[in-house]
């Protein structure tokens, strides 16, 4: 990604994709920036803010003259897109995605490609929002967020390269991981959250509304995301999940049996262990 | 509040007293505002960051002459500090509090205090921070923010109005209800969130800490308020936090079943109560 030159084609335009057009562009990291989508009105949306400089409705026509190719869609879809443009993309080009999961995700992607032809890394850019759509789309939504590359034993090195620095360029601190150790970690750190913000707003009565504060706002905010996409990462991702979900009960029942004996202490103890963790988490 | 010549005395001159004083202040809604606390170099602050126009660290010297008296202090503490106050209190004056519980501590106010003393009138403005201290407070904390005035069955009627007046004046819209319903409610909108966020914050492992993500920081924000608070506010609510518990757990197991059947309807389906409940609560 240091040449001007580079092409990169962006299949699916929405929050994610266009902010990654809108970096690309602003920070004069590509010549071309090809927008791929299935909307034409969508599409143009793209171009009128800056997120791409040209666009197409054909895969194929998308893929076919890009150095880079980044993949932003559904989990549950990825591996599919995948295969279908890999054949069209040039040989050197590299594919990478943007998925909340990789585990299944990448083993898939790695099972449907051929060899001879592109070569894809995945990877997992830590920011975004429960908002979606191009028009919610900001140059610098990768600033200072972490980019997950999850490369495996069988992709070549100058390929990782390449992705790193793409995300690198686009402001982004890379971690490198395996897909297990992603996952695994990922759904501590993201996708456990999101479970326990839709169901803690699911048992908030709907006639307490003006009794709603910042607080509960604030630990509800994810659960207003998409449940399409947020029921693929939560299935993708289910082993880890529930192992996580067996860990956070296990801290519910700490307090639980606090309240019940009534033990100041137990329960302050419990609320200093989640501070610290939260105060050292945070910064 | 309307005259201009009020006196009002703060018992306790943090974030929440603090932001009381100023919005006092800065609407001219006193003349006097009178700051009284234990430690004399806090309370210099307070009057060089403009939340009060005089100081004190004597409790009968501070309260003697306010129409208006708040007490702003944990809540295990402030029955013993109203019923410390009322006898140097005018008869006339009124007596309200920022407890996050109301029934426990509103029934003890009113068993401390003796007929002819002041009259108290629970209060609990739904605004703060995790933050602490004067040097956070502002005069806007509780502009477009619910207070919940919670008069019982013996609280004077001039005196309910004269609080729910005090806080219309701070920019507040006052909701009125029982001890009971407050307690019932706000063990679910604010207790209960505040539970299971720290729960979630010390459910990470501290090497995560690249990997966490905005839904992090979000869900897990409150975690880090004080504890020794939390812990008095979690007990003194516990038979309604562990009510709440109990209907979170049951959605908890609706998304583990979910997960372990690998049943994609029933996560979706969950996903979507969470976010329609969200989006309607959280406008």
């Amino acid at each position: 990604m240091a040449s001007t030159r580079d092409v990169v084609a962006i299949v699916g335009v929405g929050l994610i994709g266009g902010s990654i057009g809108m970096a690309l562009r602003q920070r004069k990291l590509a010549d071309r920036v090809i927008g791929v989508g299935r909307n034409a009105e969508r599409l143009r949306l793209a171009v009128d803010l800056g997120a791409v400089t040209e666009t197409t409705t054909s895969l194929g026509d998308g893929v076919k003259d890009a150095d880079l190719v980044v993949v932003c869609a559904p989990v549950e879809t990825i591996p599919d897109l995948v295969q279908r443009i890999a054949p069209d993309c040039r040989a050197e080009a590299v594919i990478t995605d943007v998925g909340s999961t990789k585990q299944l995700l990448v083993s898939e992607v790695e099972t449907r490609m051929s060899g001879g032809q592109a070569t894809f890394v995945g990877s997992h850019p830590l920011a975004g929002s429960e908002k979606t759509g191009v028009t919610h789309a900001t140059a610098d939504l990768y600033m200072n967020r972490t980019v997950v590359v999850t490369p495996t034993e069988s992709t070549p090195a100058a390929a990782v390269t390449k992705v790193q620095q793409f995300w690198r360029a686009l402001g982004a601190t890379i971690v490198t991981m395996s897909t297990e150790e992603h996952d695994r970690a990922l759904a501590i750190t993201s996708h456990l959250p999101h479970l326990i913000a839709s169901a803690l707003a699911a048992s908030t009565p709907i006639d307490y509304q003006t009794l709603v504060a910042t607080g509960w706002r604030d630990t509800t905010r994810i659960a207003g995301a998409d449940p399409e996409l947020w029921q693929q990462i939560l299935l993708q991702n289910r082993t880890n999940v529930l192992r996580g979900l067996e860990q956070f009960a296990k801290l519910l029942a700490s307090f639980e049996q606090g309240l019940q004996q009534n033990d100041a202490a137990a329960i302050e103890n419990l609320l200093v262990t989640g501070k610290q963790r939260h105060d050292a988490l945070a910064d």
